[in-house]
């Protein structure tokens, strides 16, 4: 019986295993993507501008890990914490990915004391959202964040970041843009005179956020149905909300009855003015727009808010531009640090988010329809061989260049056809050929072919190395 | 009654709220950590040597998602799955964190139907491991991975891998070593003649793979006792897995009345022989030691393995060099790609994985032990005053620095102390700083101060930037 069953657990074990096969779905998880060497070469282009801005400004680097203790992120992100990747409980701590860099900054601040750092951090944060890949929104996503923590002089950190802003979109040519400003503490003010109860400030602020993607009236349904403000409350919020423009607009509501009572509002009015000061001797104010409709959705921010979008130009189709959205945003949070603090001592931030995946997504379209060619290596020469027997003299010349800091590539064949290798070269854009025959091992030379040309020429075995590097002008 | 509730409730809140902040836990979850900016610095230097070194070999780059589909992980990694991070089932897909880059890697050839390619990937990869962290082992660590892709002529490819870790050992000094390398043929050829069941050949690969951490004694234990092997199979593998040398080596044993009977044994050795070969004509044979006690963890490794290892200088402390360990480690696996093939097409596949988190761990105390100091940022200058109520001239200056490429800062106070100033500069190491006063301001000059020397120089205001790019050499 025993070797019966042993039978059957077998040929079971091979259904299943068959089974397995055919249902197997080879797929990365749903709003994932892999990055092909194409889409690196693009994606290495972007992180360098924004790095290099970063660096410019004097930016420090620090990393945290993907995930953190699930007590971390929880009421830090208001409506949206339905969207954070839980882990497992395998055991031990209860852990979550990150949704953003600024709360593992934050922890990050409070864990080591720390009340005084400039700093930005370039990685892959997590959010159970609804997927739309084609215009750059997946569920895995690269930020990048600049901040600057620290008690200092009114608005000019803040001042800073939207220079970078202004900076980093100007860099990468995408097309005329525009960054909204607004500040929570007008919004609250806003709020306040309109007639919001102060438990309903978040939520309404939530509502107003989604006026971007939703036209007023949809927004101001939330606001009365689902939220339960009145509808006097929700019109006068109405009123504010179709309001943009420049310094003028900040002093007309510096004149404005109610809002000019209110003393959030002033303050965040008053600290706006100083903004747009420091903007214009920063040449940027040509891109700004104080936008009172600009809400932005977490829970933490504190003061200044800006979110930059681009810019329809009038010739393009509509549907593209507008799909792209908000490619960068941020603003200030000063309570957070506060919030991990034992003590709950406040470090005042600001910071910026460059949304890359969506500049990604632009950049690899432009791409697709210029049908520039982008060279995936950097490989400077093929040692390559005329006639067969020769591997034994490829490997030892690569080696020699290798040794040199050259950057050289062999084919892996014992006999590859000169024909072929050629090939390689005009496919992967390598300009330079070694080529080792038996003529040119008893003359100690190598024949060297630039691939473009065609042309050849021998090149004493000594001096080859230096050959190579004034060739390719490394 | 409801007034009362009210009141009860929020008084709960507000206990649950202090309840809360008292036992809130400010750290990162076991087995991770931060990168401050000075572990950043050593971290981008290490990748630095390490990509230029991929480039080198003419490597294009790839990424993946952090998750995979479970499915895709599954039976992978035979007695090590139990490590894989699972993520809560919040409906949809069931995912796992990645395990390593080659899995996702072979998923990723599969579902592209790419047969050829030679790319690296670094990102970080987890385990729920026991951390060991002072000896550079995490939960959530990054790999360096390289892979070659396709069908070649044999061991070209593998040896080009081996010559890969030569070279980045050797870059990084991070003191002598020892690449030990094995066959996974040799092995599997070795435990027949020794009288191993095939169903336990890969966990009693499993157990000689411990050599590494446990002697031989509690090996042989763990194989008779908890596997079920015969004592007598068990000693003769004893015998075997002492042996190590070189192409001697190789020579002995295919000499072996039994080991060269064994088809698979064979075609390993003169497999070997061939690398061996090649690996010469790299001029690298040197470090590297045949080592029949080499067995690597994994499930997927079906020919050439290899491991590198950080060698005992004899005036060192034992201690120290014994805890670091594996610095390096990869070998051949044909069938991988093969598994998420719809139709189990093969595409062979060599590489290798650089254990960085165990060579920063070195440079790092090394790096504390030297006292040499890391700048973390690459600020140029610092746009300071020495007046009061300069705020406005400071920020019309920097801006014109940024806009010209140059990297520089000031202090976000309105009137700061030039003391304070030049006290930044000495903490940061920032070279110059560009000071406007008064008088500056009126003679179109800026009074440009070398912090090293406190030399003290007026430069025209449009040359500048000229200037400070000459004294940066940038």
């Amino acid at each position: 019986i025993a070797k019966e069953v042993a039978k059957l657990l077998e040929l079971k074990a091979q259904l299943g295993g068959d089974e397995g096969k055919h249902k197997f779905v080879l797929k990365t998880p749903k709003g994932t993507r892999d990055y092909s060497p194409k889409q690196m070469a693009i994606r290495e282009r972007v992180f360098n501008a924004i790095i290099t801005c970063f660096k410019r400004h004097g930016a420090e680097v620090i990393d945290t890990p993907v995930f953190e203790l699930k007590e971390t992120l929880t009421g830090k992100y208001g409506e949206d914490s339905k969207l954070i990747y839980d882990l497992k409980d395998q055991g031990g701590e209860l852990l979550s990915l990150r949704y953003d860099l600024t709360v593992p900054f934050a922890r990050y601040l409070a864990m080591n004391k720390i009340t005084n750092i400039k700093r930005y951090h370039i990685a892959k944060v997590y959010r159970r959202d609804n997927p739309a890949m084609t215009k750059g929104r997946y569920r895995e996503f690269y930020q990048c964040d600049f901040d600057i923590a620290g008690q200092f002089d009114p608005m000019i950190p803040d001042a800073e970041c939207l220079k970078i802003v202004h900076e980093i979109l100007s860099d990468l040519q995408l097309g005329d843009f525009l960054v909204k400003v607004n500040d929570r503490r007008i919004l609250d003010g806003m709020f306040a005179v309109c007639g919001v109860p102060d438990s309903k400030f978040r939520t309404i602020c939530s509502s107003v956020d989604k006026l971007d993607k939703m036209p007023w009236e949809e927004v101001r349904s939330e606001m009365v149905g689902e939220k339960g403000l009145s509808p006097e409350a929700a019109d006068r919020i109405g009123e504010y909300v179709q309001l943009h423009g420049g310094l003028d607009l900040v002093g007309q509501l510096l004149q404005d009855p109610k809002l000019s009572q209110n003393k959030l509002a002033k303050e965040g009015l008053e600290d706006m003015k100083l903004l747009f000061e420091y903007l214009t001797l920063f040449g940027i104010m040509g891109k700004i727009s104080f936008d009172l409709s600009l809400a932005r959705g977490l829970d933490y921010y504190t003061g200044v808010i800006f979110e930059a979008v681009l810019v329809q130009q009038e010739n393009d189709h509509v549907e593209e531009a507008v799909s792209v959205g908000s490619v960068a945003g941020g603003g200030r949070y000063d309570g957070l640090v506060g919030m991990f603090d034992p003590k709950g001592r406040k470090v005042p931030c600001v910071g910026v988010s460059i949304g890359i995946e969506r500049i990604f997504s632009i950049l690899e379209q432009r791409l697709e329809a210029s049908e520039e060619k982008i060279r995936t290596t950097e490989t400077q020469v093929l040692v390559a061989s005329a006639q067969k027997k020769l591997l034994e003299e490829r490997l030892k010349l690569i080696a020699e260049l290798w040794d040199a800091g050259i950057k050289a590539e062999i084919l892996y064949k014992k006999n590859p056809k000169l024909l072929n290798q050629l090939q390689y070269c005009e496919d992967t854009g390598i300009p330079l050929v070694a080529i080792v025959g038996e003529q040119e091992l008893k003359d100690g030379v190598v024949k060297l072919r630039v691939v473009a040309t065609r042309e050849e020429v021998n090149v004493r075995r000594e001096t080859l190395v230096d050959e190579i590097r004034t060739r390719t002008c490394q």
